[in-house]
């Protein structure tokens, strides 16, 4: 089991692109931005980005689940070197899949054509069903994505990913409840808690994306940065029942769980 | 360390308010509003509560740390007959702590005097000190205190709870960094997770509001309904350096992580 654990936290382990979590934190390099090109460089396409901060652009959609995308948020936004801005269609107040909260954002797609670093989260309801056929949003993120260093998403949003055409053949992993979808938009459904492939770094359900961001935040700058930011966030959990995956419940819970997120959503 | 791990875990099991973790769980009082105020009677302050959804307010100020609110907010939004509300001293928009982000409070403390569960976030920089000379939401704080289920703090929000008046003597936890100030309010420093005392649960550093808020999200419905949404969040985490508290790593990190706190919240 604490080898299971250990192959299921260096998930990234099990994927093609062959670059394994340990061996990418060993690489660590330099921090700032020039290093996070580097770093980007490193892992596909390498091509001269602008001078100034690492832009890393989270998007928002009417839909979106809160902690997909503040869970990258919080890890990413203390990297030196790094600017971290909450896009969506329209600039402005974003209303989550719960409709309770609503985060701003700062900019539109159209400011922010070409990030760094693109955060896709996952969302729930109408609003999830609406932005697999939102063609700016795909078009947006279709384009954005020949520019990238990193490409991430967190739980659902490796649909949009795979909608927008950029997950055949890659390895990749989401939501629990949603890897057969995974599978119809070609990827290939791949244990663990993040999974990267090339460029492309895809996060399991919800939670995920502090795991997910912290490992990138080590990407964009070093693994001091990475060790030193995940304490800054005491991330030392302690989930109190132990149920936080499929195969650690049973159908009952796993039939409540998919109700809890449809009533909230609908 | 299993065992200290456990411990852990179960902080609970070591305040004075005798109700543990296990027995909270296992007390598991059935869903819904109804349900909530028996659980908040049981708790302490028994009044009749207002009909209607339970009411949670999650605290925003200039300068609160995203994660924090979001956290709790996460794990409590989709609990049957719960209502999560982001509240500031003025609704509108409120920036965090590295003031490259805003969420929304959709009322102003004004509208919601008297919750039935409180959320205190924590904060970083000027914003934190700021709010802890700002009688408007101290005395919201401890007014609104005198009539919740269950009055919570994440991270340095026990400060702003003990800058209240409401930590003398309660057993309470906060981010790893801040724990002389609350032994300064007079609580009584106490490691784990999150720390429950009568109706006061104080949890850990900004990723811990998510351990808080899955517990809370069982006493306020049932253990099936925490079980379920700690599988609905995926929350089986697997910190990618485990350097999540300051037992775990080397004064260098502690250090380092204080810097990056620092530099990120002027």
């Amino acid at each position: 089991m604490s080898d299971e654990r250990e192959r299921s936290r260096r998930g990234v382990l099990r994927t093609a692109a062959g670059v394994t979590l340990g061996a990418g934190i060993a690489a660590g390099v330099p921090a700032g931005t020039a290093a996070a090109a580097t770093a980007g460089k490193g892992e596909g396409e390498g091509e001269a980005r602008k001078p100034g901060p690492v832009e890393v652009a989270v998007l928002l959609y009417e839909g979106f689940t809160a902690l997909d995308a503040v869970g990258p948020y919080e890890s990413l936004c203390r990297v030196p070197g790094v600017q971290v801005t909450m896009v969506a269609v329209k600039a402005g107040p974003v209303l989550t899949d719960t409709r309770d909260m609503e985060i701003v954002a700062t900019k539109s797609l159209r400011q922010v054509p070409r990030p760094d670093v693109m955060v896709i989260p996952g969302g729930g309801g109408a609003g999830m069903y609406a932005v697999l056929e939102n063609t700016r949003i795909l078009d947006w993120v279709r384009r954005a994505h020949r520019h990238t260093l990193w490409t991430t998403s967190v739980c659902a949003g490796a649909a949009i990913l795979g909608k927008a055409g950029l997950m055949r053949g890659v390895p990749a992993t989401t939501h629990w409840a949603l890897r057969d979808y995974l599978k119809e938009v070609g990827a290939i459904d791949t244990p663990g808690r993040f999974v990267e492939s090339g460029k492309i770094i895809t996060a399991a359900g919800i939670s995920a994306g502090i795991d997910m961001g912290l490992y990138l935040a080590s990407r964009l700058s070093d693994e001091r940065v990475g060790r030193a930011l995940e304490l800054a966030l005491e991330y030392d959990p302690e989930p109190p029942f132990g149920t936080g995956s499929p195969g650690k419940t049973d159908a009952g819970t796993r039939t409540l769980a998919l109700k809890l997120l449809a009533d909230a959503a609908p």
